[in-house]
């Protein structure tokens, strides 16, 4: 069996560590773990933001401004699913609508989540694996000022505004990870962290008892690339969250949140004076280059984690 | 109460008529059964072909080219589902696929097909009352050179070309007519039965029990207008099917296969010397112009048939 890295990625900033990763990796050296705690149901279709990021960047179809859907896509069922009343606050997409249609009537059939990934992720052209972090419903859920939010309703129909008083990863406790990704845990030579919101990506997955662990007994390094720069989200509201919830919004609040389960942390050059208290929590902190723009700057980022894991 | 139209239809010969009739009654005044026999699942999702025909027929919003489907619909969804893998002979636009994942979700949650239909038709703007003729499966399935087909299959996916030697009506027999066809059966004062085709469209209808005794029943008049002219369907292979199963490929065919559930059967000027085999049978022939192509046509069709019903 060839050597492996395992990748843990949410949405759009961890896609975009995971193309660098897939630029540089055989197929068969790289497994990718998204995130499916913001899993939903629109209009009795199941729908996997983050999967689906992960899979349309890896195919070369994401949508360049958002980062999510698909480039160039359409909104005419969207429209008329509102003229039916149906609320239509998540934005989908003709083409990203099929993605869930298909999905939907996989699963019906009797497909787990990771079955029917690899069989979208296969026909979209994708060579490398893909897998959820569980085939278990995991569900994140944020109580807020507006009472109790799923992720999706926080994040994209109110805009991340609400203020948050506590996250809970509900199911995580009794869901096992998918079964590639129990495998590469205790398979792969390095580990990767891709640079997503620790609360609202990683989170969900670090809930689940068996990634957890097996993050602890890792054998070989776990690389994180931070997803703060200077003490800002590179998107999202990571840090608005962090703040709320009593987190130093910095790399070193960040790096805090990983204790004991990684043993190299990324940060930006703009960070370098946070490295010798990260240093202090066990973790060998480096400063690179994190912002990724283009995919030039994918790769190398990618090149100097793997760099950094032995690889 | 008012006085009440029942008009039997099925797709887009039916639905010509059908808005012919609604250009000239009042909501409360018409009611419009729809043939159910072809309805389907396609990825995962419950289309009714023929209900949405006449919902978008009279909600203005047909595509005047096919008759079927929505004007200036476009195809993104489907060409994506192509991609995945799926059967996508069916032609869903990605308009008209909002109707189905609406329809599909409606039912889902526990509404009949009566419900779904109504809420789909109130939300287009349809003020007449549009219901399925069942709210249980029934499926039309012919036994053809290929074996048995499902009536979509047969009909789009093998465009009418299999020879057919046999046409069954599954569920037919356990099936009982929508709670609100019912009610039209036994109220209504004239009872149109559209130009649709005999063995798929209405033919379905007409092997549900209660539909059958209740069109015996009428109490008022029960006007057919035919589908054929001058020994051709104006539309679809309603003519080649009756010749491959024993018919008569003429109104006169049509005519002896509704013997005893009508009284007056409207044929075309240029069947007029079919009048007198016709009248024999029972019923009274009339010749009429019942080429519908223009509006107007149809309306004129219409208000000439519900003169004829006494109307």
């Amino acid at each position: 069996m060839a050597d492996k890295v395992l990748a843990l990625a949410g949405g759009v900033g961890g896609a975009k560590l995971a193309l660098g990763l897939a630029r540089i990796l055989e197929p068969d050296e790289l497994i990718i773990a998204v995130n499916t705690g913001d899993d939903d149901c629109f209009h009795g279709l199941n729908v996997s933001p983050d999967l689906d990021t992960v899979m349309y960047t890896l195919a070369g179809l994401a949508n360049p401004e958002t980062g999510w859907g698909l480039a160039g896509d359409t909104f005419q069922a969207l429209e008329m699913l509102r003229r039916y009343g149906a609320n239509t606050w998540f934005n989908l997409g003709d083409r990203d609508l099929a993605t869930h249609i298909r999905r939907t009537q996989l699963l019906r059939e009797g497909a787990n989540l990771s079955q029917a990934t690899a069989q979208l992720c296969r026909s979209l052209g994708v060579r490398h694996q893909v897998v959820p972090m569980s085939d278990d419903p995991v569900s994140t859920v944020l109580t807020t000022s507006l009472g109790e939010l799923p992720m999706q309703q926080y994040f994209v129909q109110h805009k991340s505004e609400p203020k948050v008083t506590a996250v809970h990863y509900r199911g995580a406790e009794q869901a096992l990870p998918a079964p590639a990704l129990a495998q590469a845990l205790s398979d792969a030579d390095v580990v990767v962290l891709c640079p997503s919101n620790p609360i609202l990506s990683l989170g969900p997955m670090l809930a689940i008892p068996g990634i957890r662990q097996g993050l602890l007994n890792a054998a070989g390094h776990t690389v994180v690339v931070s997803p703060l720069v200077g003490g800002a989200a590179l998107r999202g509201p990571a840090a608005k969250l962090m703040g709320e919830l009593g987190h130093q919004i910095s790399s070193l609040g960040v790096a805090r949140m990983y204790l004991g389960l990684c043993d190299i942390f990324v940060i930006d050059h703009q960070d370098a004076a946070l490295a010798a208290e990260i240093d202090a929590l066990g973790m060998r902190a480096v400063a690179e280059s994190i912002i990724m723009n283009t995919e030039d700057d994918k790769i190398a980022l990618a090149r100097r984690v793997l760099d950094l894991g032995g690889w």
